[in-house]
């Protein structure tokens, strides 16, 4: 065991992991690691630790909570419609100092209309739109709005309309909802367009770089996982590229910035309208969390960085929370990541400023014993850097 | 990821590990240990890491490669019977400077005798003798006898026997063999023993406390699973007993320091006559090898002391392996186990001076999927280690 010879000095611990996807929270994550580090700390029994403590997600399932964790609310719930326009309930966040948090998918997301056969032409995203005028009505200065999950390729255009944009055809009508009647779009009239919905903040929370059309396109890659045929994929792809069209000569600027535009494609389509309209800006999932959390002072002037998630792998270096956290990391902190699973070598890590992992198992066992006592491990590993690093 | 502001310096890593018991060697583990040290050492980058490494073993199963490993020699073999005299062929070592290895089980041990029912009143440890004789027969100045896993109870008089003792009856007949037939024994004829086994120091390495006789004793409590019933362990308990008095008899001394003496049930009684006639020191297995292999000149001025076994249990703080590293290393340097299975907790490894285990798991693992990726995942948690201390 090392010995203490250094003089009495503050020791700084940040604390800030991902939730390990259906097993426990960021928040029981972040705990559990505070725990263990304060069992194996010298500092901690000379009252000499300092332990920042922030739950972070990517963006995806989880982020909610995290922020809200984070900001030490609860979540808020409001009467709205799936991506089949069928009523349901959804939670919803907003912090002290405006910025409202949306999880799509609480709308718009496959779970909710898993019931039934997918309907990917009709599918629309007229739920999230119901949510974000929620927050303008309660006073939002900003929306984030995180991504993914979601049974639409409707292009966002359901998101506006429920914040009062018009979607028409040639002949004036009001297009029903749903992606595959896109291609019949002639005109969008944003006269009655709710003026809070340009006056806020948008940052959408984003994981891919797809573009909205095209063969990397948000019809062609994700449409088949919400139910697309073929023969689906091709009209609602048209029916993208015919927004495009439109949206680009309503804004004036070139189409191909429109349909080329890496993340794009993200969610059906849904980032097109909020950043050619609403001025959105599409920021990587765990970035926008690090940006709303403010992780730089949080990791400022740690002597060690533990972070985490369910699985660590090569996935985890790239715009996800750990990679997020390391980036963000003083030079000097050693940055370790505690996971389920660690499937990333080591050189790897080295190159993204990740100093080790260590994954939760005390033994040979199966995924449901380990899921059994995932909080407790956690701990345990905690524990265990802590006292290596003889902090 | 720490900086390097220190000047350079050597590094120093001690690698003094245990086999992973029916997976990988003492040698494998150190070998596996070694590798990740190195591809994660800065130290090792700029030719400053010096890597000590010597495999042990707690006088169990192992032992003797483990020593053959750290002498850098081969196995030797010789011909010998098992424990009910059938001819049989037993692995031994010597070592350059005379040190003799014996492991009892290679002649006397169960799985030996496993293809015929048991036969506990018969069984003897001759077989033993005979490997002893041939070291003596080599120059060996010094025996270390690991006994264990034996299918005998015969207090060593078999081994005895095999040297020129005489174990004889009240009418002067030599007895059959077997602890069975020691309640007849009237007299041990000592005129024949080869000079050379009183000359030779012999260290018997046993890791029991339990006493000779009595209901602690080599019979009662390991008789059953040698084959002994109820009434076979009654008349072997007399059998030892009345052994002991007669070599209390035979040396002058007081019958319950025989008897009593913590360690000399084990293997069927077989470290009383070597005590008693022959000098014999009882060492605790993994001091025995610590001693031999020169322990503490192996650890001295370590930065990092790397040790591990298949399963890291409150039994390893007990007289094994890790006990022994962790009581030899010296202070300030951090003692870390590797273990397939991690089963102690934070406080008990500190009092006994462990700063830290990690398990090899790298996620949700069967033993069988462990098992067969032991050496690469010990080499990736010595890597773990290496970097977090910044080596």
């Amino acid at each position: 065991m090392p010995t203490d010879e250094q003089p009495r000095r503050r020791v700084r611990v940040a604390i800030v992991p991902d939730s390990f996807k259906g097993s426990v929270s960021a928040l029981e994550v972040a705990t559990a690691m505070a725990r263990g580090v304060q069992s194996a700390s010298r500092a901690h029994a000379t009252g000499d630790l300092e332990i920042r403590l922030s739950p972070l997600a990517d963006g995806g399932e989880g982020t909610l909570d995290a922020l809200l964790d984070a900001w030490g609310e609860r979540a808020r719930t409001c009467a709205t419609t799936d991506a089949l326009g069928r009523a349901t309930t959804a939670r919803y966040g907003l912090s002290p100092s405006g910025t409202g948090i949306v999880e799509a998918a609480e709308a718009n997301g496959l779970p909710q209309v898993s019931d039934r056969p997918l309907e990917p032409l009709v599918a629309d995203t007229r739920g999230v739109g119901t949510i974000a005028a929620r927050l303008l009505d309660e006073g939002a200065s900003e929306i984030v709005l995180c991504v993914g999950g979601s049974a639409t390729t409707d292009g966002g255009t359901g998101l506006l309309a429920a914040l009062g944009a018009r979607f028409l055809d040639a002949r004036g009508e009001v297009l029903p909802a749903g992606g595959g009647n896109l291609v019949n779009l002639a005109r969008i009239d944003l006269s009655s367009l709710d003026p809070r919905a340009r006056a806020v903040t948008w940052r959408v929370a984003c994981d891919v770089t797809n573009p909205l059309c095209g063969p990397r396109g948000a019809a062609a890659v994700f449409g088949p996982q919400k139910g697309a045929t073929p023969e689906d994929v091709t009209l609602l792809d048209a029916g993208l590229a015919r927004l495009a069209d439109v949206v680009a000569a309503e804004v004036g600027i070139a189409v191909d910035t429109l349909r080329d535009r890496p993340g794009t494609g993200a969610a059906g389509g849904m980032p097109l309208l909020l950043t050619a309209l609403l001025g959105a800006e599409l920021v990587a999932g765990s970035d926008l969390v690090a940006q709303t959390l403010g992780l730089e002072t949080i990791l400022a002037g740690a002597d060690l960085v533990l972070t985490g998630e369910g699985r660590f792998d090569d996935q985890s270096l790239h715009g996800k929370v750990v990679d997020a956290v390391a980036r963000h990391a003083p030079s000097g902190a050693p940055v370790v990541v505690i996971a389920g699973e660690v499937a990333v070598d080591q050189d790897a890590m080295r190159e993204h400023g990740v100093t080790a992992a260590l994954a939760t198992a005390r033994g040979p066992r199966t995924l449901a014993e380990l899921t059994a006592t995932t909080a407790d491990d956690i701990a345990y590993a905690a524990a265990t850097v802590t006292r290596l690093l003889g902090l």
